[in-house]
């Protein structure tokens, strides 16, 4: 029996260390990330046991990928590209506090996960699988990624799962029109919507209240779930007609990156635990801002450090 | 003429980088940390002769805590453990910032300390020290251990030196009753207790406030002094049937721990060199707001920094 | 289907910067290591779906070692120990060179595995494994962690799993004397005996050549294969009375620790996949001097680059 | 056709990590730092072809700060001191966060360029140069140092050059009237002062408002701008009669050294530019507020970043 | 007077701590590498006022290519790419020590060069250099990048630079008889030629001792120069109807990538200062053992260095 | 009871990572280091009961100096320096390996110990000290030091401790002319000579084998032991009229800087401890060989290894 199932691209994430610039570094710290894999992290960290399909070079650096997630927990199940010029998609990562911001470089084009089909992922892992998530940067990487993005979470729909999907724009790779048009195509098969609030505005054209963007989006497409994040104003969900709130904990950010993921990861882990959706609104929100104090893209935190934040809504010291 | 002889457990303190896990971490930053070489290593860096009595393997572990301590200028007095498993006790620290905290997992079962007798002790340094200082961590390791600090308080007061000890609960180590028990049989031989608040209500069983407990204290033990902090509301003492109030000094916190005991190292080393208590506060909580500054459990800070402090509260930029 | 169940002891693996002594260091490499794991690994690394049995504190530091055998694609079945006292293995390995040489500090005493049993573990994995391996380290660490070897071994053999046993004796755990009465003791469910030269002589009472050594090992104990490992010798193989002889490849040393590991890893590896004993034999090598030039226990190595070691002896620049 | 050179000494600087001691530290952070060719790297950031001039050890220590400075895209006119004693000035730094402040020691005494003489320097560059920069820490160093400054002040001066002059006091380099004494003498040859409130009161003895000052000191020395700086009240310009004020932008401070070069830097980058001098303003606080949240003396910053920091404000995430 | 122009791809390169794979790294060090540009810099290093020719993509990354080359003082002459997909080549490397070997892999592809022309680099500085390098590497990229050489190749000949070229075969980028084809087409403007033993054999079909593949080349190509080299067996050189020959000079080996451009650029300093091919050769060879003591593609080193150990094959300790 | 006092000048000492040049490197490793320092600390860590004499600026950086000492076991003597201008000396290392070899470049003019007087220096340590030990180099850095370092060696021996001097001929502070005349005059006071061959020769002006040598200056100057040190060809010592042979041990050379000292430090630590002559020989070539395998001037060693590597001239792995 498993628990999760996400579907998406990894990357190579390479920073240079606190105070340096990407012009000048000397050295990267070497981490990995993608949006479904932090989801599948998130998810093993909290007790899921959790599967990530994708499509990688197979090199050190592919393996690099695979490591890396097996670390955490995370079960692979990967299409391995033996093409000479099979590459991994890496993205660079400079953390700049303000009012220098943080930069994200991609360099994902062509990336081996773009020529992705159903035949070469081990979709039976779907069969007897609780829940399947995917996001919308998978149908932005090629046409493949889209056609099998499509296909996947249609049979991921077929076998019985729970099927979510952060639609998560990424500018960097489409319009909002091709984001839309693409998107809303796929979202017969979803059952739960993950969205920005400016997401839902930019690419799905919804104005109003984070309320009436849920009733209307949940209308219009048949969400059986459908949860609005909005930054520091923390998460509305919609779910059996009924609205939930949730405010973000307060945290040390070390780093950012990934903190969406996290509020998935542990909202699923509830859910998949059996929970109702506002305890999930609370382990996601828990599970981001622990995340906030960790470097890297990934929620390495345990159902216990979650349920503290739930409780108490912070750590102290311990001895 | 020694001015201060500490008594107690050091251990090695190993810590990953700032955010990362100790499940992940591939690598440790190697310090060591002990309540009563903390208290000797701020006394040391004020000024005084400061020496420190233990019980270590004899290896290079061993030395390795001999070897930090002294870089400090604090002398040793140690009772080198030749048996095959003697071993030095480690704790792992990992600093999460909010809300995830900071962990600290002990690994001192059975550390060579927990052996000590007075007959292995080089304790004719107490016939000329002005004061001795212990805590009630280190009666907590042991029987053996609780014996010998007995033993040592009361050759210590016997010798003439102003005694205090720092009450130090660790709930990892022992109930708040059996605490009660055996510390209370030690202040007989304390001139001076320092014990947080928390501490005094859940191990003391004293209730109201802080000046109150204070006086309940020095009425029912007998103390001279009774200083008791209060984390972000500061300190008070009562000597000499008067209340002395002493806030803490605002910091840019890196690392928390130690703080408790530079408070102790710079109070000692102002009444050391015979300043009043109101001083001795002062002096306290102004090494204590440079210790949060300093990686690390020890308070490697200058008498002038600690008059700076006192006398204007900040730093600057000096060029 | 499983390949490889090893059974065994991991410790925390802490080892100061290259020049750098214990006494003084500043900073420790994290890593890993245990006999049973590193074989573990190394199959792993060379395609087998490899498990490791063993228990550990429920804590930060027993998922760090679940974690670094996860990566490297070892499944884990663990007894979890939730003692408050339960503590993980930990050894400080020191490189020198010569003639400082290499010092390890072992402080493993008491650690979680210690009080292992049958009924903690999953050993259903047993029943459809290829192969099971332990070595003569999982006995010394005490008498529940010796019956429960004793309890494995005669499991997998009844399973019918070829079983195989590093002798891999210890001094730092036990005497010559102990050692052979409670090894000889599990030879009766061994099929495959890995030992040095010097062990054999020390421990076994074998005086005389390899080969003498080698036959009478086999006749006493009924071995299907017997290997003699021999430094810089190289190894020797009785197997079905014929005799293999192999040769050592010449590596850069970084890190020899984990070199008979990555020996055993490579041989079980070739032998699963259906090799015979010569080829085994080129691969245990070839990982062996691979595992050298990689720092940590661990041989993290291709089918591919072993192979090529075969082959060619060495590695050139390739690009 | 060169936009700004700026002549001044430039030292190593050394810095031990975060939260660690000089007093303990293992390591440096290794960098070069001086207030002239900080600017001088501001500007070329910023897209003005820089020059920086000085004298330096021909060592690879003289090299190590040619070979920074060039990273960042400064053209640089060193005089070598072939002199077995040439030395390369150094400062130690430690950030201390508060109340320990920040720490620098300087060992400057006797480097090569206290004996720096116009005849070695390759002044041709000046021929063409539309801005010229020194401070008032370059005559601090030595007598041949003042008098080379006021040469090389009188010759841009006269190539037309519009020649601008931090008044940058160094406590520990020499008095306030030695300062005072020097410093007017070269006023004559400057068109734009930039000079902190304190100062200028402490130096120059200016007492009032900063506006007053502004005005008094344009009338005594006949400046063409008079910009005063005041820490977090932020900068104010008088220039052709007119005042303009400009607040400065929030940051994130990582390291504080070079934040005032750095709005030297910004300021003139604007105006060699064409700017105006209240836009002049805004780039300098921005180029300064981004300088703060880099390690290092040195603003490598762009003019994207600062013409965003001017618009909005604020970073965010980009991807 | 410009004295060497280079034109081709310089990469990134990111490599792990030496006994740490790429699968499992958790830092890279980085620094950039490109034959090209690494013989500029030996040149640079070495005296030579010299000039690199490239494309790269107008980002951080790129903005790091050229940071690091003028730290060493080399001129660059970059097109900048303003695509959003524009990108820059990356390599990964992995040092093994034997028998792991060292490890390339390359992410090079659609990188930013690969679109270069000749309108867009600024080959006006050839108009005046002393020489022109460039290397077999360039016109594997892309039919442009094969284009521009030929094409940059000429007009430098045009212009009066002496033109050296490199063969330097990648077999990752093309197959023996597309390079043959193609580099023998750009062989009319080139008058000397560097050139591998076995690429003589593999690339040019010539078989024979070294001095008749010179011979050979020379008559069937019209080269001024040509120069074999030989690994360990060192080069030798045809110039003018004579032949010289130079061993190589021992070293420690810390790095060898990038040793055979060190060859190059200490030849063609000292060429280009006026030295004869026998020196040229002594200067080459004593380049390259200089630099495979340093991390990293470039040589960094001194003539003085170069010419101690033309003198005397080593260094010592000087004190 | 004091077993050996050194006097002389201590360094900071700053050396890039492994492979990086000074010109470059963007950290530095800090270390201390001295002849007369590293000789005590030698003599420490071999059990000796060590106090270093000195001058240091009242500086973080001079509390550097003593920091180190003390952590392995060295008493400090300092007089301490409250000039503004008070400096420490520096020296820079860079470790190249052949043909790059070693460089070393000092900043030490007028360091504090230059202005050293005997009225400052706690010389009471002298009466009850067993040994007194100083170089050539402390008479090399001024006339004041080379005063001092004659009053010392004076009271030294007139308290009857044995005065042992290592002539250590610095071409960097000195010419052959002026060192032999400042030196020769202190051979007054000496009782044991260190000498290298080749400063025997150069600065001593003496020819012929190592053993006519050491007759000679036995005769001319009075010597009770001559030492002769000749690289890898081991040491002689002439006592009592005795010539003693010491060949190296070999060693896996990490760091060759202070090897000279730990020999001096083994072998008066042999010495003190009532050791023969050749006995003290074997443990000065045994400490300096385990000095080489260790980064830094300080032979951090113990009497086992000591005595280990005189017994079998080897490390190998205990475990």
């Amino acid at each position: 029996m498993t628990d999760l199932v996400t579907f998406g691209e990894t990357m190579l994430r390479l920073s240079p260390p606190q105070g340096t610039r990407l012009e000048t570094t000397a050295e990267f710290d070497v981490r990995v990330g993608g949006a479904e894999s932090n989801v599948a992290v998130a998810g093993a960290s909290l007790g899921l046991d959790s599967v990530w399909l994708s499509k990688l070079p197979r090199s050190p650096l592919g393996r690099r990928v695979v490591s890396e997630l097996r670390a955490h927990g995370v079960r692979t199940g990967v299409a391995w590209d033996d093409g000479d010029d099979a590459r991994l998609g890496t993205y660079y990562l400079e953390h700049g506090g303000e009012p220098r911001g943080t930069n994200v470089i991609y360099d994902r084009a062509d990336s081996a996960v773009t020529t992705v089909s159903t035949e070469e992922l081990p979709l039976g892992v779907l069969d007897d699988a609780t829940a399947f998530h995917t996001t919308g940067i998978t149908p932005a990487l090629s046409d493949a990624a889209a056609e099998t993005t499509r296909a996947v979470l249609e049979r991921a729909s077929a076998a019985g799962a729970t099927t979510s999907f952060d639609l998560n724009y990424r500018s960097k790779l489409w319009s909002h029109a091709e984001a839309r048009e693409t998107l809303t195509a796929l979202f017969d098969h979803v059952d739960a919507l993950f969205v920005a609030k400016r997401d839902a505005e930019a690419v799905l054209e919804r104005e109003g209240e984070a309320v009436e963007v849920a009733h209307g989006l949940a209308t219009d497409f048949g969400f059986e779930t459908v949860v609005i994040t909005r930054g520091d104003r923390g998460a509305l969900a919609l779910h059996g007609g009924e609205v939930f709130e949730q405010p973000v904990y307060e945290a040390d950010t070390l780093d950012a990156i990934g903190t969406g993921d996290a509020f998935v990861g542990g909202f699923l882990a509830k859910r998949c635990a059996g929970g109702d959706v506002d305890a999930a609104l609370e382990w996601g929100a828990a599970t981001a801002s622990l995340k906030r104090t960790i470097s890297g893209d990934l929620a390495v935190v345990t159902p216990t450090e979650v349920e503290r934040v739930v409780a108490e809504g912070e750590g102290g010291i311990s001895r």
